[in-house]
């Protein structure tokens, strides 16, 4: 025992660790547990069973396909389990009726033509798009077709096997559904609306974190290239994993909308016909501006990049923009995170003011983005408002001529570039002014890639309005309170 | 009769077509029926029921629950559904022996107890996010534990009840094992791999697509505003929807890759171990360029816009740069879909040399980006090579004097921009200097809207470069056949 305690005592603590984080995991496997339990009861306890019968197990069966996470997913289970039940047995009961009255020698030969009919026609139209959420629906009505025309026909009472069956099923559906529903209930809703919010602050961190790393990246070769940190999942960036979960929870976001809208009014969802559907807009939306920063990181992460002292030059603007655009962000998702509505007008212009002031910032210099033009180290006139943020110290401190130095630190980053093609230009053979011209030609491009970033930001804070839009008429639509204090 | 008869008649064309584009749909649903038909013999004809007797219906359970549209899926099912199946099994006889132990008294609180553990311990197991894949294999132990439990409490005989069962659910899934597998087989392998050739061309679809838009809008108000496209799914950009489907893909290339792994060599796939997970891998590579065309995407539908003139005249490297990365994803995917292995140094080269070119126009002309410069229609000294592209006919055809007049209405297209701002400016009283400077920035702002549009073609050039390792890996391991002659 004692060289295994390690590995146990962390695999203990670890599982220990996955239900803290989340106690609804816990709760849920104590429902189930408890659901077969009681259904088990009927069948372990001698007066129900003597009522029931054995065919009380399928309630047993019943339970441990239908019980689900939360309680709409059961609902919307529940829903093609009975509905499936239903029209399995009406078809059993008229094919039955139907292959008693060609007499005894047709009757099997019409049952297990019809059987073939069922498992073909269910499986067709399962695959058919709109048809795909009740995939399960149609698994139930060809297992039960089956079943009950199957042994109807080798026990001769058709009629009181269905019976019977839909009998323990529904005990088995009423037992999920209670228990699901209201025993510490998981509402599909309420997952909703934190996965959202959520997703607001993932992509205000991540918009952050990869401002913050490209106003820190001094190109000393730090930054890992590309194809290794797409292999092990750019591990020093959190947040950026956490947007990219973002743009890919839309089929989560669905999932959970559907289930939602199975849901009676509950909790702090207490309307009729909330607009669930609404979250689904909202976090399209939102991942439209989460494609942005994807582009923003990936000029982070690119070949070609702008001049240390070219990016300190306008950091504070960069910053402030992206400070803002962040806060802006928080600040909605708070809202519906504690549904409240409030107007973000004021939040919304200072955003806009920061971007137009980082724009008049890149006109009133962009000489210094399409040449070598050597240049201050704060552009800035002095007196404007975002001077004396603290981010930027470090910048300020560094020596102006050292732009030198990193520009030839950033040449020769930048012909290790397009490999392929130097090698080919070096068998070739490259004439003295050709390579100067390129030179020049790679220079000017990283000094535009500046131009690149602030442009993709700028459209970031653009599709904020539409944000802003979608998030209000959610607010809205589902009467969320409003707020007069704040504006 | 008469009256509904069209839209029934619509209705049939629409199944019928549904089933026409894709042949595999309907051989998948005749392989159901068969295969639920061939189990229910086995109950419609007298002797084999005379052997097996009542518990051959899990047998049809059993077809109804595994069958799965591909091989591997199925195959993956059939592991699940057999491993928990034996698990529940060994279970249920020991907790049988030990409460047989304990005496009559005690004998069904610990069966209670049993099924709450086991209900409990598998649900809680079947959220951990290494166990998700075998969901299916828990919900499995649950209910064909409680049914060996409870039935053999019960009946008395729970070694002869698991026995019984367990052989009716093999005859069940070596059935739909044999029949999917041999008639007209679906591989996930085979999915797969036509998914991921797909994907390239969906993306160099909608690059082009892109590009296309980009260098045709004249800015004439034919482009309606984002939020309108958002909500109708940008309709009249089909290859923009097919690139977002493969930013979504995601999960599918998971899922038939995890499928495909399962299944045997076949077909054209006659290596053993082959590399499927090398296509989720390529896939991720090219998921990391289909971003950057979302971010191209995302500058032709920015309200800020470069001047038409402006995009005219860039417009044959642009297309050129365009043109050529589309002709290497075509290359790439075509070789992965004939699995030849070919060197595409040439065609990269290509590329590079055309986005040099671009880079090297843009340098030249940089002064044009950054103020509100008249320039010439065409900017670039005779005898370039991309001169004769006939694609910027049209440009050339302009006036030069246009420009002013697109300016001029780019203009007032700007100042509809950030409503909310525009009228907080108003209350506040506008100075004229005030407006001339804004106007100065945003004319600005919207020339250098081009330079992020070349700087996003060039950046997704770039990750052409890892796009072709990936593929060139891929076609390594998977031992694509080489070809000499292409270079």
């Amino acid at each position: 025992g004692d060289d295994s305690s390690p590995a146990a005592r962390k695999w203990a603590r670890e599982v220990w660790e996955f239900g803290k984080e989340d106690t609804n995991r816990v709760i849920f496997a104590v429902k189930v547990g408890l659901a077969v339990l009681l259904v088990s009861l009927l069948i372990l306890i001698r007066s129900p069973y003597d009522v029931f019968g054995a065919s009380i197990i399928w309630a047993i069966l019943t339970v441990a396909i239908m019980f689900e996470y939360t309680v709409g997913a059961t609902f919307n289970r529940g829903f093609n389990r009975a509905l499936g039940s239903l029209l399995a047995g009406i078809f059993a009961v008229a094919v039955m009726q139907v292959a008693m009255a060609c007499g005894h020698v047709a009757e099997p030969y019409i049952i297990g033509l019809s059987i073939f009919v069922i498992g073909a026609v269910t499986s067709f139209m399962k695959l058919y798009p709109s048809l795909v959420p009740y995939e399960y629906g149609f698994r139930v009505i060809l297992f039960t077709y089956c079943l009950i025309i199957v042994s109807g026909y080798r026990m001769g009472t058709p009629i009181r096997t269905a019976m019977e069956r839909i009998y323990s099923i529904g005990i088995g559906g009423i037992t999920t559904l209670l228990v699901n529903a209201v025993i510490f209930p998981i509402w599909a809703g309420e997952q909703l609306h934190r996965e959202l919010v959520g997703s607001f602050n993932a992509v205000a961190d991540s918009l952050e974190e990869c401002v913050r790393k490209y106003l820190a990246d001094d190109g000393s070769g730090g930054q890992p290239d590309f194809s290794k940190n797409v292999m092990d999942d750019f591990a020093d960036e959190p947040s950026f994993r956490k947007c990219r979960a973002t743009l890919n929870s839309s089929t989560k976001l669905d999932t959970l909308a559907s289930s939602a809208k199975w849901e009676p009014p509950h909790g702090r969802f207490r309307q009729l016909f909330y607009p669930w559907a609404e979250y689904v807009k909202v976090g399209a939306v939102l991942r439209h501006c989460a494609y942005e920063v994807m582009a923003l990181h990936g000029c982070l992460h690119s070949e070609i990049q702008a001049p240390y002292n070219l990016r300190c030059a306008f950091g504070p603007e960069i910053l402030d923009v992206a400070d803002q655009a962040a806060e802006l962000l928080r600040s909605l998702g708070k809202d519906i995170s504690n549904m409240k509505q409030s107007l973000h007008t004021s939040l919304l212009n200072r955003v806009h003011l920061s971007a137009d002031r980082l724009q008049a910032s890149i006109d009133m210099h962009s000489y210094l983005l399409t040449s070598g033009h050597d240049f201050p180290a704060h552009p800035l006139p002095p007196g404007q408002p975002s001077d004396d943020k603290t981010a930027s110290g470090n910048c300020n401190a560094q020596p102006a001529d050292s732009y030198h130095e990193a520009m030839r630190k950033q040449q020769r980053r930048l012909f290790s570039w397009p490999s392929r093609e130097v090698d080919d230009y070096e068998d070739g053979g490259v004439h003295d002014s050709e390579a100067i011209q390129r030179m020049r030609t790679l220079e000017s491009t990283a000094a535009l890639s500046l131009a690149t970033f602030t442009s993709l930001l700028i459209e970031f804070v653009v599709r904020l309005d539409h944000l802003v839009d979608a998030a209000e008429l959610l607010a809205k639509m589902a009467k969320f309170k409003e707020e007069a204090g704040k504006s």
